[in-house]
């Protein structure tokens, strides 16, 4: 099959080797000239529990790099979806099928409006979370650590899923778990709840490039704010209905950790992982992805259903500040979704439909 | 001098020896019968700038203690002002002067409220901090590192403030500057500004004990939510009509640091300080005494001159969260200190003459 991949870092690298060296046909594109020039070569290498070495195609252009691949995967930070979804929009057709790999806060949503606007309703899917755990090495090789046992999946249009399901089982293996929507998948992200306060509260370490390992830095001070903030974003979870996982119990279920309470779990994941080592500079994605996209996300579902959230606009607010951004103005905010003024039975209901023609009429 | 010290801290300590060995009959009382009791034998050892032994009564009560003394000094933490005022207030007559040293948040007021229940008006005197830069070795002994040049003084009536001054030169010598009102002085406090920011952002250092120096812990990011905070601060002490010093020139002023940024005063100080090293616990007066006696004090007087002060309240509300406490009610709000519903100008009025009868009729 024909795959298109969009981006260049860790998970795109990652995804377009591992489907490289199972025999199908990768074409990768990113928006930079540089990134698309250091690959020209098109040789990616691999090392750790996957290793080798396979070839891919770079694209010149976005269009032709999506033109007929069975599947097109966007593989970035949240803060590039959104030009990426728009070099791609005008070239999807209703037959493909969109990966995001992984979302954060809907970000699915958006290519679907602009899908929407040219009247076509290609499947969207939502990866919770990335299927590799990687780390790039140079600009074409990668050091994948693990394979995810299981992430968390869900279609746009929902009633979609069974066949997104199927399709990315025949090219990944077994590795899916279907949810009922969308947004179930965008607020299981527990990253924001175990990045956001601890990078405030290590701060200094960050900024001086200590050598500090995130988890020991999570001490039962640092814990109970995440609690806090975890608490906030799981009575979001009960109001929309969605699957309730802790951040205790998703470290217990991905993890294996132990322990009755987070300091322990803590601990215990410390103990476990070794690793990796915490963020060694002030501007990071524990802060600049995970405020905007994802803190500002479940704040904003929250306002929209009435609940109290003070721990969490008191971070967002905080690290705007500290940023001298407005994280609350540039994020997934339902306004920015389309989704402002719905109620959450609307939210719900718009994120297993997206901003395509009803089901029924198509 | 009969001289009566009420408290059994650094201070307090301190300041005993220092007017007991420069011959002054000095009484202590402390509230707690064991520390009473550690203190019997009296004899007070000090070291360091100062040195030596000095004889001091410890009293029984808080009665005897005050009885015909010169001066009461008051000298405690902030939390420990209330129940010290408490039981002096039925002591003290109009003729004796109580220092507070040093004060946090107009917490003179509170002693004034409690005397003009009584009909009877001391003169009162607020300390900016404390005189004496010490730390307590045992229960009788202090080591004191510096005796400080010049301290911030005011009185409640403003109007005894030069005989308030001419008493305390005549037990310290010239060290002290006499400010207009009491306002002035607590709202020249400059510990909650490079206390709490500095550790929460190093929280995990200290509940893990790390040997670390304030100062260092003081990187960029760090030192741009120590300005955020004092840009709020000095925004109150515009409106209020005080004397405007910012945290950069008060470490400048008083330590001698040099730059032309937060960040660069503050490599500055660790250079030349070489200490003290930060809080080794998650429960230190950094946070329990200056988020509800010093920032809860700021953003209640913002409050009441419409000034917004957003990183100050979130810094309230985020370490009440992660304190389990509501430092806002427990701290020193307008309408703690009997100022609620009043105009700035009234407050600042209000911190001249004190709880007491008008000057005019005394």
């Amino acid at each position: 099959m024909k795959v298109a991949i969009l981006g260049a870092g860790n998970v795109a690298l990652a995804t377009a080797y591992y489907l490289a060296s199972t025999g199908h046909s990768v074409q990768l594109w990113s928006p930079f000239p540089e990134e698309r020039a250091a690959l020209s070569g098109g040789l990616l290498t691999a090392e750790g529990v996957l290793s080798g070495t396979a070839d891919i195609v770079v694209a010149a252009q976005a269009e032709s790099c999506v033109a007929d691949a069975g599947l097109i995967v966007i593989a970035a930070p949240a803060f590039g979806h959104e030009p990426l979804m728009a070099a791609i929009a005008p070239h999807v057709t209703a037959a493909q099928t969109v990966l995001i790999h992984p979302v954060t806060g809907l970000s699915s949503l958006l290519l679907s409006r602009l899908m929407a606007e040219r009247g076509v309703a290609p499947t969207i899917v939502d990866a919770s979370t990335s299927l590799f755990t990687t780390r790039r090495i140079t600009a074409n090789s990668v050091r994948i650590l693990k394979v995810k046992d299981v992430i968390e999946i869900a279609a746009i249009p929902a009633a979609r899923g069974p066949q997104a399901l199927a399709l990315l089982e025949g090219l990944f293996g077994k590795r899916f778990r279907l949810e009922p929507n969308a947004l179930t998948v965008s607020l299981n992200n527990h990253n924001p709840v175990y990045h956001v306060p601890p990078l405030l509260c290590n701060l200094s370490r960050a900024e001086l490039q200590e050598d500090w390992m995130i988890w020991k830095g999570i001490t039962p001070g640092v814990a109970r704010l995440v609690k806090l903030v975890d608490d906030e974003r799981l009575a979001v979870v009960r109001r929309y209905g969605t699957k309730e996982v802790s951040v205790a119990d998703y470290f217990r279920q991905a993890h294996g950790a132990i322990g009755a309470d987070l300091p322990a779990i803590f601990l215990s994941v410390a103990e476990k992982l070794k690793g990796p080592i915490g963020p060694q500079s002030f501007e990071h994605r524990f802060m600049t992805e995970d405020v905007p996209y994802a803190l500002v996300f479940f704040l904003s579902l929250g306002e929209a259903a009435g609940i109290d959230m003070p721990i969490t606009r008191n971070f967002i607010e905080l690290t705007s500040a500290l940023y001298e951004r407005d994280f609350m103005a540039e994020g997934h905010t339902l306004d920015r979704l389309g989704l402002g003024g719905l109620t959450p039975d609307a939210i719900v209901a718009r994120s297993m439909s997206g901003f395509s023609a009803p089901l029924a009429a198509e």
